[in-house]
């Protein structure tokens, strides 16, 4: 099938309008596309611009184009209403409909998702972003109780991109802890751990796909073999299972779903920190 | 002014429903919303739980809630039509749109987006992740030809979380190496970066903004004097000059702009890996 060309153009970064292309885009898993962003498209000028390289693409591949636009300065999207593609504009659709339900104008303003407004938001994000850097593979282990949820497992069972995911999104302070061959042996929570059990949440994933991440990574030694793998896995379900720990097996769950099933079930309030 | 409740629903993460949300409500700086995301809405027992918590906040309050929602499955969205609250549906306000152009009807299954449906996307961002982790403070310098971009600045100038920020987002390879003393007071590219030059962009940061962010983090020393942050800030903008590197002031920039800024100059391709 032949592939059809997608922009997403934004007077901004372009991430929201990405994000929601991206997301309506995987329901059509029949049609190959091809995705240009085009942010900071905050001219005339270069709203004209955008709107020659869309008219090249149609008729170059005699499809239209899928443009998704989220344009703040009304003004600015001009030229792009009457370029020859599908035009879905995400303010368009739901501004005035906000508007009138909240009997409030919207500012109109650039830099506001995605910008940096709120200082404040903006500085406990970075903070949270910090403390899970100081705070990966159980670097440092003194700051537990600013932590908000203690992820634990065995090595590359997923906690440090779930971490960074929930600092960076959220501004959540989340810690790592892995559970090394010496803690698992004695089949005893680390005592690191042991005043901060409420905050816990393990980790888990198949032997089958652990091997193949360990591999990919150290392709010698007894750290990717069958047998190392199943003896921790073994040994940290149990752990977890002895000491009512949640856990959450993360072989098929990517990082947004692993993150969000954590804070749902650990009751931990997310907020939206772009 | 009365605060208004705003939820985010969904039947997989919600992180699409929140920053699509996210977005349009930083556009009411009036408004006060109280934020409340309920993700995995999986079942129509779980949806008629939500439109029951949203009555309920609406007789309460005396003010309607907003209900941002994505149903992928149509049927479990059904319950909330007929809450007392403004619904606004991703999916339905432009998937048929979609469908008609493409002449293809969407799957409406679970798990597309922020699912992991597409094994080697995932495992390319989880690649990346690794990458800067590795690669971050200029710790490995020897894969530095695998690299996309290399980010550099004195310390605390915005290096990380970029770097983590573009891996996570869109599987970008970014390393950093920060410009220590050492490098400064010699005035000449670090040895390490001259066979790189193509792929290196600078941070800089005001010297205010910088003193505040490195007195937050150690508030002793000389590291957070403003005689040292100044001599710091002179010497490497000097080097950005004079070795005709890219650099991007971040004082006033989200993560999000100085990635999107830095991936749109350098011409690296970013395509989202949800």
């Amino acid at each position: 099938m032949a592939e059809r060309t997608v922009f997403f153009v934004s007077d901004q970064t372009g991430v929201t309008v990405e994000t929601l292309g991206h997301s309506l885009l995987t329901q059509f898993d029949k049609v190959e596309f091809n995705l240009i962003t085009v942010p900071f498209v905050d001219s005339l000028g270069k709203a004209e611009q955008v709107t020659e390289r869309i008219n090249r693409t149609a008729s170059q591949s005699g499809l239209r184009p899928i443009v998704f636009t989220s344009f703040v300065q009304d003004e600015v999207r001009a030229p792009l209403l009457s370029c020859n593609g599908l035009v879905l504009d995400f303010f368009e659709a739901f501004l005035t409909k906000i508007e009138k339900e909240l009997k409030s104008q919207s500012s109109h303003t650039l830099g506001k998702a995605h910008g940096m407004q709120d200082t404040t938001s903006y500085n406990s994000r970075i903070d949270a972003m910090n403390f899970a850097m100081d705070a990966d593979d159980g670097r440092t282990t003194q700051q537990y109780d600013r932590a908000d949820v203690i992820m634990t497992g065995v090595s590359r069972s997923g906690k440090t991109p779930t971490c960074v995911y929930m600092a960076l999104q959220y501004g959540i302070f989340a810690a790592n802890y892995p559970l090394t061959e010496d803690n698992l042996e004695v089949d005893q929570l680390p005592d690191t751990l042991v005043p901060f059990r409420e905050k816990l949440y393990g980790l888990t994933i198949s032997p089958e796909r652990l091997r193949q991440i360990r591999l990919g990574r150290w392709s010698v030694g007894r750290y990717a073999s069958a047998e190392q793998v199943n003896l921790e896995l073994r040994a940290a379900e149990m752990l977890f299972k002895r000491h009512n720990i949640p856990y959450i097996d993360t072989t098929h769950c990517s990082i947004e779903e692993i993150a969000s099933t954590i804070l749902n079930e650990m009751g931990v309030e997310r907020h939206l920190l772009l």
